[in-house]
């Protein structure tokens, strides 16, 4: 697998598309935009200190392609008005203008986000009115894994649902050793050196991360991080290894059919790991590159159209299990397809809706999220 | 025709795509690559000047999706490491870094060209070896008729086989009055007044287009520009007008055969003017924003595959036809598939083909292509 090729949403605004099944993401943007507005704030107060004078620049990481990508632009835009609204510029100046950079691996679908501009410009002037900043749009393919600016060019980083992906399977777990058999991602029968493995592939990939976003960023520069986490103390039982694990299920069930090879099944891991909120925390404190300005751990329902805050009860556990499985798909189907090819895809995600939708009638099961704010030290 | 939307070269890599029928573009840009290069060393000579120190900012406008796009990449990357080679930066210094934005409108196939980045990049690692500069390359979505860039950020322009688009067809030749019956676009039957039309939609646009660049360039910022001109001091006999009429033939005969309406044929024009060298200096000098480096005109052989410099004789006209209508389908395909549909394609080029061979039996050709080079005054 080559992540950098092979991992993104769906391509398209189909049925099946990850434009078209992002809601849960969405939830996620709506849910810290106050922690958005904020690092906004502190980005705009860093501005006058640079120069040129009056340029914000702010890159979304992993910004996929769908109503999502452009819900970010909208919100950093809305932030600047309001700042704007409360303290107006000396009328001898232009104001601040926003460069946004919008970034993903360059199997994202640029077109789409790109074809779906010009609407949200004109939206945009409608709803801001005379408050609207300057503002452009650019995209910039690769993976955050590397550098993607010049030194001390961005203002502010927004990255929503990504960090949990790992710029690649950690190398003795693809290498072709099975050491993870029927599974695709920590679960209850994982052996330990394989979730060493897991963990160490975060700490390098989360501490370079920071390295690369700290060297890109101004001083003061400001970073919002959303991205899966993990509530269970126990490394083999975190809430999203159960997601992952009822995928595994299916597919195990499709190998029994005699219509995915065992050895395929056996080949398949995620570049994933969810951490655990003091896992985060010590790879922070030890880059000793940024101060936390917050840190938290909400939880989401696994069904994205369940608003529900009830903690026991899941409803309709079939249409959530569809629901759900919707989810996954618009976000796995690229790699799904490329390892096991096109012809599974549809009856592997019906019987991973059933598995659940019965995993839910047992458990209601929730998502943490993580999301911190840092600020780049000087 | 909506010019934003409608306009964009072939998609994808197939047979008939822009990205496989690009050679006539990519001879120019062999053509200009001394101009490029000095304009680089230009602009790299007023980076020390502005702040911060060693990052260069480079737009290429009209960047299209094919071969070409990175060629031009290419070429600023080569003369900045030749300018290294020459001149090693101090050793305390890390050298500069450049930051390009490939533009287009939003139709272009922006997702092809970021899918060839990584390749391109490996390739890039071991062609210059150490001499590579670092780099950054993203997509920057948007009319060059509109504002790009945040003021005062771009370092040099570049743009080929693009200026001689316009932002529009003027206004009154697309309201619905027949002004130029049976022609797409200036030809000898056209009447005077709709030939001003077009002649003032050029200095309209390409004003604009100087006065947006030079706010968006850092003082004594460059740009080469290379474009389709005229030569014929007759404006109803331009070089061009030939190629677009003999394609408005091809349609007429799609007409008699009841396979095109006429009233189709004639609500065509195409948002299109090529001027002559005395056109472009006249708006360039009125600008009064500009310094004139260079400005030329030089000829290129309507056959893509003709390196001749004959200009008398078309050795193989029939192929030749197949050539010219291949180059121009690249171009033209999107535009024409929306206004007549995607089931006279084939055909229309093919009748285009044999216009064109008979043509070039008769007298050959050329593409008359103006390049200036212009730095930005203070």
């Amino acid at each position: 697998m080559k992540v950098e090729q092979d991992l993104h949403m769906s391509r398209g605004d189909g049925e099946t598309s990850y434009a078209a099944n992002s809601r849960l993401q969405e939830k996620a943007i709506l849910k810290t935009r106050p922690l958005l507005h904020k690092a906004v704030e502190e980005a705009h107060a860093s501005l006058s200190l640079s120069r040129p004078a009056g340029k914000m620049v702010v890159a979304d990481l992993g910004c996929s392609s769908g109503p999502n990508t452009l819900l970010v632009v909208s919100e950093v835009l809305d932030a600047v008005a309001n700042r704007y609204h409360r303290q107006p510029p000396p009328s001898s100046t232009t104001g601040v203008v926003v460069q946004f950079f919008l970034n993903d691996l360059p199997g994202n679908d640029f077109n789409l986000v790109f074809q779906s501009l010009e609407p949200f410009k004109r939206l945009a002037v409608k709803e801001f009115g005379e408050a609207l900043p300057r503002y452009y749009v650019a995209g910039m393919p690769g993976s955050f894994y590397t550098s993607l600016f010049p030194d001390r060019s961005v203002h502010l980083f927004h990255s929503s649902y990504c960090l949990m992906w790992r710029s690649k399977v950690p190398d003795e777990i693809a290498s072709g050793a099975v050491l993870n058999e029927g599974n695709m991602y920590i679960w209850e029968s994982t052996p330990a050196p394989v979730v060493k493995l897991y963990q160490k592939q975060f700490e390098e990939d989360f501490s370079l991360f920071l390295a690369l976003r700290h060297a890109e960023l101004v001083s003061g520069g400001q970073m919002v991080l959303t991205f899966l986490g993990r509530k269970n103390r126990d490394v083999l039982r975190g809430e999203v290894s159960y997601m992952w694990g009822l995928l595994a299920q299916a597919l195990q069930s499709l190998v029994q059919e005699g219509r995915v090879e065992k050895e395929k099944l056996d080949a398949f891991n995620l570049p994933f790991y969810s951490p655990s909120v003091d896992e985060v925390k010590a790879v922070v404190r030890q880059s000793e590159l940024f101060d936390t300005d917050h840190i938290e751990l909400f939880e989401s329902n696994w069904d994205p159209q369940d608003d529900t805050d009830d903690d026991d009860v899941t409803l309709h556990s079939v249409r959530s299990g569809i629901n759900v499985a919707r989810s996954i798909r618009a976000v796995l189907e690229p790699l799904i397809a490329r390892h096991f090819g096109e012809r599974i895809v549809d009856d592997l995600f019906d019987m991973y809706a059933q598995n659940v939708a019965r995993h839910l009638e047992q458990v209601k099961t929730k998502y943490p999220v993580i999301v911190l704010s840092l600020k780049a030290r000087g």
